[in-house]
């Protein structure tokens, strides 16, 4: 689909491997089923399919680039390569992109390079979505954090995370179904908590990770700005509520403070700070010791006890290498209407 | 008071200065409240008021400190300056510290390297408190997280959280004047959630920030280990439940992982990815936007609505710089206490 619109094969090579990420590690939500936002953009060229990415200002451990309206799938990949690059030789390197769009799932950053024995971490902001501590409209994105760290027996504990109480996702999944939301996700367009659906998604808001203040709410809304800072404001992208859609059906802000959207990425040579076998071994030994925690009496039946970051996500890819990746009705029908449009083939079984 | 101990004057003035931030910023829990922990500690040995602090292992933009068993309240403030050192070379630098002790407030830190231009960052692992995402014992610390970004003609940004939901301190006073708390701050001994602040003191447990699985509790609990991590197991000190206690009453865990607590320093600097003057007018402009979010109805009345992370402590310290800081009555019993076994005179009014 990429190469139809003449994105180089390297490139499209790239890009599907992002969205392959997500889909086998279950993130649903950042895979194909995004395919056809993508489609759109391209369709419409609000997204530059053969991006001439830069960087446009840099010192031995930093650096800005401009993506030039790429692709996120492509553009993300590029500038987390240069962080890995930078950091081989300064000891760690952080990059900030602007001009870019949605990047798909932070964690596909952050283990490429924690399989390379880095630290590695990403965020990007994203299209308003969470009201601020005590404020009722939508003037943040989700803006998700990833930390992963390379470990030695165990797997890598990766770290990924919305900075929101709750996914919107979950939320137009209620709503299509009829069923409430958990309280603490959601404001109405009053600013008023709520657990119907229907009032966050017509004119309310997603509450910040720890909900209201007495919960922690302004600790959730302080990451969620962070980020946005450092993904936006650093690199001259458009920050809080002038950050642009990912979709075509989302609202464009009418006023514009930089170039796209932002993302930012970093990379931290381990051995820049210790033994890197005494750290794995150490790594080891907390993913042990937590694991090992006494459990809670409503430890779901499904799991063994506490987890640790990217069990989940190494749960579903076993399950999946094994059994496929099931994919909802809507979704192949939005990728066999890509097929129409464009003449290529479905592979097998959707076919 | 440290300098009785035979900490040399500038390393003093330094730690009177870290707590006297907290202090004069409203955080009550980190300033001279704690001042009788640091006199017990120093009184028994078990702080080095004289550390050979040293660089173990470094490259241009990362090093690790070994405090030498030093006070957090200077070896933080040396570290930190580390890291400022070298990403003034290196564009951004990071400072892992091992074998060091409690450091006070986080924004401490950060405020330090904003007022310098830069991006601060700054975080500390400390006794355990947290249970992990369907665990029922404490086995992380509270974590903080501080981030400080310089403006322009608007105040700083001063994120500055700890991991967990609510602070232990917060517990504390409600067993104290046999109040409830609210629900999404503790565990009991048992695993479920509490809302008797008795119930979490005798061996229950703090949520992480999110509080159960439902309203993120995983995220908060990922953000925990990042920082243990980040501070501890990239420094060689002790991370998790086998972190050493700030306070003699607390319990010493019976195994070793490394030397003392870890911190974590970060610097970058904000020219090495954009115009300085463009990053503080967009940070202001940022600020402004948030603050003009129409209110939620239930704004408390002493504030205008919508705060930017930073407003809280600034508030807090024009009270103080005008009309002093108040102290509880148990705090000037332990300044006395201090003044009568060191034989230094308590200033004018708690003489």
């Amino acid at each position: 689909m990429f190469r139809s619109f003449g994105v180089p094969d390297e490139d499209a090579h790239t890009a599907a491997e992002v969205l392959h990420y997500a889909d086998i590690h279950g993130i649903d939500s950042h895979g194909v089923a995004r395919l056809h936002t993508y489609f759109d953009m391209l369709a419409l060229d609000r997204i530059n399919p053969k991006p001439i990415i830069a960087i446009v200002r840099e010192t031995a451990s930093t650096a800005t680039v401009d993506g030039d309206n790429g692709l996120g799938l492509v553009v993300g990949p590029r500038a987390n390569r240069i962080a890995l690059a930078k950091a081989r030789e300064a000891g760690s390197a952080w990059v900030s992109v602007c001009n870019t769009n949605h990047y798909g799932a932070a964690g596909y950053y952050t283990t490429e390079l924690a399989r390379d024995g880095f630290i590695g971490w990403s965020m990007t902001n994203t299209t308003k979505l969470v009201a601020p501590l005590w404020g009722r409209e939508r003037m943040l994105g989700t803006n998700p954090i990833s930390i992963a760290f390379p470990a030695g027996d165990e797997p890598m504990v990766i770290v990924d995370l919305a900075t929101c109480a709750a996914a919107y996702g979950k939320i137009e999944i209620a709503r299509r179904i009829g069923e409430s939301i958990p309280a603490g996700w959601a404001l109405d367009s009053e600013g008023r908590q709520t657990t119907d659906p229907h009032r966050m998604v017509n004119g309310g808001a997603l509450l910040p990770l720890g909900s209201e203040r007495d919960q922690g709410g302004h600790k959730g809304y302080a990451l969620a700005i962070a980020v946005d800072v450092l993904c936006a404001v650093l690199s001259g992208a458009n920050w809080g509520p002038f950050c642009p859609p990912f979709a075509l059906r989302q609202h464009v802000p009418d006023r514009s403070v930089g170039k796209g959207i932002g993302h930012f990425f970093g990379a931290m040579d381990v051995g820049g700070f210790i033994d890197p076998a005494e750290f794995r071994a150490q790594i080891d030994e907390l993913t042990r010791v937590l694991r090992a925690t006494p459990p809670t009496p409503d430890v779901p039946s499904d799991i063994k006890g506490p987890l640790i970051p990217g069990d989940p996500e190494r749960a579903a890819r076993t399950e999946r290498e094994q059994h496929g990746i099931p994919l909802v009705g809507p979704v192949v029908e939005e990728l066999r209407d890509i097929a129409e449009r464009t003449g290529i083939d479905l592979p097998h079984p959707l076919d």
